[in-house]
């Protein structure tokens, strides 16, 4: 198979639990395969990555984190829920737009998912 | 950056606040370049689109619209809700088929973002 | 217009009777274009496979089936929800990891659509 790039879009809280089930779904299917994983939030779903908010979940993300998926937050969501990058889990990349981000990685020929 | 092209999919009338201030933040990521931003509303979102449903964000809508987006509304939609043709916002596109639309604009290049 | 490649995402059960619309819409627009249409379903939508689910739009979904529509389901949603293959509906092809399968035919050119 092809190296394989996938780019996954959150913008609800309610989602993470099936995003991160997802992805790792994704890493086990593509075992050995090259390949690139990033998982871009924006809107309220960026609250996740504040390191207070204790979300049940960030255990599994930090464990996919280490097995090199691309975590980014939307910094306009961001500015918009008055939360610092030094309040963010220390594995979170910030981008200037979330739904730029998700555009430049699909230009680039990374296949979509929303789940 | 080459050239963008992004197509927007909504079909829930509560995801319309989540997805015009998407498309703002996306304009104002690509300030000054060559792009194309379209937004495809099937199913219910469409009622979104009638002059007469009054809801907070057509003001933004008809901004975006000025700036260039193209608004496009499901002409199987509109059938099934009996909302006729001259009862749209009057910068709406119909199109015959929502879901054909957006596969179309893929097909095209276009990156396929559902907020 | 090329050849029509389009794969569905759904992983909600709520979301099956817009889905299959959206697919019926699809093939009356497409009607007598060469197309291939694919609908992969994860997490708990895959319920919704199975024979003794009884649920309505199992009838529309063997209709679209036998129009071409190519239905697959979740392998690793059906491990967790211990759904057994021989409880699905006969039209069902079991894939090993749904969202591998969405990657994949998006590598392949398909367009994706999540209703």
């Amino acid at each position: 198979m092809a190296k394989v790039q996938v780019v996954f879009h959150i913008d609800e809280m309610e989602k993470w639990g099936l995003l991160l089930n997802n992805v790792q779904n994704l890493i086990h299917g593509l075992a050995g395969t090259d390949s690139r994983i990033e998982v871009v939030a924006n809107s309220k779903a960026v609250e996740f990555y504040r390191a207070a908010a204790n979300t049940n979940g960030t255990g599994l993300a930090l464990k996919l984190a280490e097995a090199g998926v691309d975590f980014a937050a939307c910094g306009n969501a961001l500015r918009g829920l008055k939360i610092e990058p030094e309040e963010l889990l220390p594995f979170i990349r910030t981008v200037p737009s979330g739904v730029l981000e998700l555009v430049k990685r699909q230009q680039a020929g990374y296949a979509y998912l929303k789940p």
